[in-house]
């Protein structure tokens, strides 16, 4: 553990990208000091399950189970279950290992009987041993749409069924203005000495966390320095559709075009050696631009990327 | 397929007893001709799955995919689910494989969608190429309960978690009195030439279907012979503890003690050779004895005993 570990650091996270950073962090902050807050609006209801592939993601990663090869799922993971299903005459367009079957089955179980999402989580990941929170941004349903030219899409459509192969045109969050933050998720970022905006799609991930109304306000009046980090690198996302998505929806595929996102929330702007011509840009928007290597390949990586953004905030904070 | 190929057959089924005289019955009745009226009252909520044993060991077993060694679950199945439910906390002590899961999973998310046991049995088995129909008892949830010196135990309670290790004082079918006949099952009975009951548990498995007032009404009523398979042979009950619990409820544990259950029901009693001398008890009861071999090994016994078991309906007609 590091100087850092007695912070109380706040990560806002999506997916892959967001859940490694989110272990590179944990490897810094100590036990429960570290909070993630995680993206709801991809959950979904699957054969009755319900599945929320944005925390079950950063929660496989920070149990060190994830299936490294994908960055989701359960390494080692088998599809006994999800064969008998095709058997049975249904499309497995949506791949769930074994393993995982068990996480949507319980979770469905305990939110049935009335638990909420924020305290059903939090059995999960202590059954795993992870000392870090993970907090559902919202216990209520919000659902990403995706306005196309095939209309509009149900996240998961979009983004398993169709592979993301349609142009998207605009993105809604269905109940967003009827969905209360969680109230661990709102405390968390009440008491964080760090807020870290981690790299994933700035507008289907970190974008419904930072709809919710009372986040968006608790992250302008906080008074917590607010660290970003770029998910486009080099003009590319690392992972998935975010830089198709930036083009189609106007922005510029770039860490610059990411500040446009994030200026107003965040106070720095983490990109990555190849973007460094990008940085006055980046400042043009009130950010301050740091740069480093932003490619997490291995866990050490993560750890010092998370290292970079943890010093990044405390010297923002001074 | 045999002489019996255009019988309307309806066999009155529980767990693996009845689902390999099922299947014997499958090898020479054709097609939707054979009906099984299956046994609902163990089945339970589980992980908040709905979990039919008997439905699923007759479904197994016409399917072909039943476990050998067991006579129930699917050959070969795997517990990366179950192993994965045990890692998050949860007490295994109900098994359930992989591709069981994926049976629970369909069987409860069309549950919830409305659909009725008897259409999602239905569309399960024909996903799994069977045949023969086979029909759920009732649509309604009946529940077994075991009286024992610890208490009135849920059936599973009693059946797996204790190991059938309580004196059995009594049984009750919670909710039978609102449970109405599914109407399949009740139509399938009223079209019989062939009622058979399979050699299942007399008390726990025959009894919840004969409770069911429009069941026996309609047994007692039927023109069609009727035709019983005693599931204890030579003092033992093959499998399961029919035989014990006989013992504690007062009835002799004997062909003859299911003779007194099943009399004024059945016009016919098979049982084995081994217990040929009670044949004139038998025949006191006003029920005819046939004796035969009625230990199904492999499923040539099946087919045989079935076949011993359809001449014999087909002699008690005329």
């Amino acid at each position: 553990m590091s100087d850092f570990g007695s912070l109380r650091v706040v990560a806002l996270a999506g997916g892959v990208g967001g859940a490694k950073l989110a272990d590179g962090l944990a490897q810094h902050v100590a036990g429960d000091r570290l909070s993630v807050i995680v993206n709801t609006a991809d959950d979904f209801w699957h054969h009755g399950l319900r599945v929320c592939p944005d925390l079950d993601t950063v929660m496989y990663t920070l149990a060190g189970l994830a299936n490294p090869a994908t960055g989701w799922g359960i390494a080692g993971d088998t599809t006994a279950t999800l064969d008998a299903l095709t058997r049975l005459g249904q499309d497995p367009w949506f791949l769930v290992g074994d393993q995982d079957f068990a996480t949507h089955i319980l979770r469905t179980e305990w939110l049935r009987q009335g638990q909420s999402l924020t305290a059903v989580t939090a059995k999960l990941a202590s059954a795993l041993g992870i000392p870090a929170r993970i907090l559902p941004m919202t216990d209520d349903p919000v659902a990403t749409k995706v306005r196309t030219s095939e209309g509009l899409l149900d996240f998961q459509d979009y983004f398993v069924a169709r592979r993301q192969q349609d142009d998207v045109l605009g993105v809604e969050f269905a109940d967003i203005d009827d969905a209360h933050v969680a109230p661990a998720a709102l405390n968390a970022l009440r008491q964080a000495d760090v807020i870290v905006i981690c790299p994933s799609n700035p507008i289907v991930s970190i974008g419904p966390i930072l709809a919710l109304p009372k986040i968006r306000e608790s992250l302008e009046t906080s008074t917590a320095p607010i660290v970003a980090v770029s998910p486009i690198v080099g003009g590319k996302a690392l992972k998935g559709p975010a830089d198709r998505m930036l083009a189609t929806l106007g922005y510029e595929v770039s860490a610059a075009g990411v500040a446009t996102i994030l200026a107003g929330v965040a106070r720095v702007l983490v990109i990555d050696r190849v973007d460094e011509a990008l940085a006055p840009r980046i400042e043009e928007t009130g950010m301050r631009a740091r740069v480093t290597d932003t490619v997490m390949r291995d866990r050490r990586d993560r750890e010092q990327l998370a290292e970079t953004v943890l010093a990044a905030a405390v010297r923002a904070r001074r």
